[in-house]
């Protein structure tokens, strides 16, 4: 059985191969029935016949199918294997370490790989201070597959992979790939790319298009943006967020560096709550942390829509909606601040006029906020903040910024190489 | 004389310079008269004076000279020297090594060299496979120079380089060299990225580009694709082929891979083969081996011209015409499969339709297909192959498409550090 | 103090560090009057404290105030600042040692600096020819930040860069950054941008944009040129130069290459000279060395224009005006072409066409020169000069050219890591 020498040889340490990863993670996938129902044997035999604890292989079942059923499989079998999970979870004795196969979505992510994520983050910021010429990734070759251009994002993830002694190959205009003239399927681009490189850092207009490269490819994928979703998307959890994780995962990251705590924080997030997906996804990944408080503060056309609410209520987190930018902004831990995209607007002009002069950070507001507290942003701004904000040492999102360099260095060596 | 010093230092092992091969290789295209009818007390000369045996020394200029003489320069010399060449062919003792000076068509190579090329592409292989890192080609810099954008041929060169440990120069928008605005000479601006490379790949859109480049550089050039040729280009030997030589080098290479052998083989061609340029020119390398044969199928518009179909006759190759896929399908070893292209047929469109649904490779054509066969395809594919058929082993073109990139590893590797 | 703990660690060899050079710059900038004011017993107590001489200190406030002062704040403290930097030089027995900040105008590069970064030039000469591989950049990461495409300049960029082992980070198409839809800053672009490089080199089709990013950049910019200027720019020293000053630096470089001296030299400028920024950047950098003789040839309605002139004359530089190519070129060291640009002349096809083909270098233009002389140009050329002249020893455009790649890697080893 195919299933069997590929966990084995997976989990040992030092002969981390990524293909093999994706690949287990594949096999796991559409076996996952068969190979749920009989891993309790299974893992006896390969226990026996390795040096593997039982605790471990089952902790690889657990993180590899998590998502990915969900996502594509039926969920019958995903809960008799979800069943099985917990029946042995507290036997999971060695416990952080999972191997990510791909990063799609911030849905994929729980508290303890976020933390996990974190701490590799911290390291990277290490090795960027004070390693020049890192060759953690040395011989690793990542391919930046982008079907529109994102030179922020671009730039972001080739840095971060030559940070650590890795080498990019670089496409702005992917699209060419699968122009109408020549046709080519996103499956087939992908079958193409993954012979040149160990890594697809990708971009696409079309939601849904990561997780399809993500199925299609034996090697890592990064979603750097997929959408914008005209069409609608697979709910997870009954709410959609944005398919780029990045901005998410660097966004909970500058929380916890900035503040030192996620448990117990409270957050203002103000402007565009309807559109904006950063907004969105950071309050979904908030509601894994307790006794967070959250804040929304809009204009009325751009208020955060019921599912997030919904969701948060579910989960237990404390919400309120409220027009008072002041009185959010003197009680806040973080007050996030996002652009009003004139784009969401259409003819409407005096809306969109009417909504982004409404809600402007400026000294004023930082004269109310507490000595601790910070100011965030996606960037780019306009502005929603006003320039001379930048050098109180509060303002944080040329810092959150660079957190992402962190982030993704994290993934890209998590991806390649493992712990 | 300059030559000798030339010879003699390009002869050493360690000493490989690839500048100084081209300009050699030019040295001995222009002064090449006067050399050949000294060569053989040259020869003396210089083997007297350095531990060069006689047979290398003009083992380089029969490699170097071949192609050069007949596409630039009058055969009456180019005759002396293949009169020269065969005479001391029987003591060319050490053999398969020749150093390559540009990689411009497929009509430069030989059988001899196509089999030396392969060998290395193999030594690429376990390279690429097993040791992630390479250094062979590290301090070697090569400038992708595309007049055109082709990001699938951009990045599988890209690709080639970085896993020699070789560092890239890219551009897509080469023109602006030579822009309307601008206007400078491709000389010129051959001249200028000489300067900053090692070595040049380049794509431009008019024919006999690449070998303008390779005439005026002075270190290697790999031509791309040139063409889409409109205008008439040279005839060698009686015919035309796409100028870029890569496709059809790796077909063979896929051939002799996926079959074992290249003598003996027979090959179904089918689809576009008036326009596929991949097809006329793999149709050209194949005649260089022993009982071959090759099917034509075809829809009636796009038949395989005369021009080829006599070359083959004139080479003893067996070829028929035919339109019944698959009895074909079932005596080959090889099912090459091409794109009928919508752009060929102008305002056509019904024959474009007709002539593209009429030969699809599907699960009944694998049903006949004999077990060792295969099926390839230049890519990207739209529907001529339809997706049932990728699961099956014998579907070979995304290991065709990887072959690719072993391939370039390899001229890579020869042009630039030599054997 | 700030400064203190700046200056010291700044100075210490084996810790070079390119962003505390530019915070140290900014901090002596923004506080010059008071640190000028005070340096000398600011000096003592830091020469107390660490093993670092006055001299030194001093030679470092010197160079880096230098322009930035004059550049963006008020000629009083300059002044006083320039008082006691006469005062002590003296005693600047270390002499040329000097910390580059930024690379933006011609204007800030005096004789010994131009010296002292000619012996470096050389010394990358010598490492792109035998030291295949360099590593002296090794673990650097530049980022070429071009707002309109420039692929020659950036190819050259590129490849000094990747020449001594750094890597690099491309984009062309930095307006998405600041695109009408996202509105983002220059500053907020630069601050984004330098969270993932150790240097920046950017081109930008706004005046004056470089020296923002530069007040802006916590790392070193290099302006790769920024305008066409189309707004008034900055006038210094009563002139206004193009603002890329690496054209000039190579034109001089390779000058003193050929001719073997720059003192004394006979330079004829030819061709557009009203609106060629070289030409303009080149006379004025030729006014700082002794003795020189500066002939212009031009068509009448591209006349250098009389700023150039006042201040040649105001630094006593001799210069004459003159129709007569033939006779210039049997005087000249070096004879300049430039092309005549036709957009400079709108619908007045006319004059284009008169102006163009008046003086063209040919043939007969070399029967007249003298044997060590040379004819230079910044390229592209169109026909200015005939393409008979490249074969002569004394064309000396395409080595001018790649004198550009050794300024380049001079200029980003001092900027990255010093002497």
């Amino acid at each position: 059985m195919a299933s069997s020498s590929c966990s084995t040889s997976m989990l040992h340490r030092g002969s981390f191969n990524p293909k093999q990863i994706k690949n287990c993670n594949k096999e796991l996938t559409f076996n996952h029935s068969s190979f749920c129902c009989k891993s309790s044997d299974h893992c006896k035999s390969l226990s026996a016949t390795t040096d593997i604890k039982p605790s471990r292989l089952l902790l690889l079942n657990e993180k590899s199918m998590k998502w990915k059923q969900t996502s594509k499989f039926s969920l019958k079998n995903s809960v008799q294997c979800r069943a099985l999970e917990i029946e042995n979870k507290p036997s999971f004795t060695i416990g952080k370490k999972f191997q990510l196969g791909d990063v799609i979505e911030a849905q994929q992510f729980d508290r303890d790989t976020l933390s996990a994520i974190f701490d590799v983050a911290r390291e990277m910021e290490k090795i960027e201070k004070n390693s020049p010429g890192s060759q953690i990734l040395k011989g690793y070759l990542m391919a930046t597959l982008f079907y529109e251009p994102s030179t922020r994002t671009r730039l972001s993830f080739e840095s971060a992979m030559k940070r650590l002694g890795g080498e990019v190959l670089t496409t702005e205009n992917a699209r060419e790939f699968s122009s109408a003239a020549k046709g080519e399927t996103l499956e087939d681009s992908i079958r193409t790319v993954e012979g040149y490189s160990d890594i697809i850092v990708m971009r696409h207009f079309e939601s849904g298009s990561a997780k399809r490269a993500a199925a299609t490819a034996n090697i890592p994928i990064i979603n750097a943006g997929d959408g914008p979703g005209q069409h609608p998307t697979q709910l997870r959890e009954g709410i959609t967020l944005a398919f780029c994780p990045m901005q998410a995962l660097l966004d909970v990251y500058t929380i916890e560096r900035e503040i030192g705590k996620l448990d117990g924080i409270k957050v203002g997030l103000v402007g565009d709550l309807a559109n904006g997906r950063t907004v969105r996804s950071l309050a979904y990944l908030l509601a894994k942390y307790q006794d967070v408080k959250i804040y929304f503060v809009s204009p009325e056309v751009v208020k955060m829509k019921d599912d997030i609410k919904e969701y948060l209520t579910s989960k237990g987190v404390e919400w309120e909606e409220t027009s008072d930018l002041m009185e959010v902004a003197s009680k806040c831990d973080v007050l996030y601040q996002t652009r009003i995209q004139r784009e969401r607007f259409g003819e409407r002009i005096d809306l969109y006029e009417e909504a982004r002069g409404k809600y402007i950070m400026d000294r004023d507001i930082l004269g109310v906020m507490q000595k601790h507290a910070v100011v965030m942003h996606p960037l780019p701004r306009l502005d929603e903040i006003t320039v001379d904000v930048d050098a109180d040492p509060r303002a944080a999102y040329f810092r959150q910024a660079k957190n992402g360099l962190y982030i993704r260095m994290a993934l890209l060596k998590l991806l390649l190489v493992g712990w």
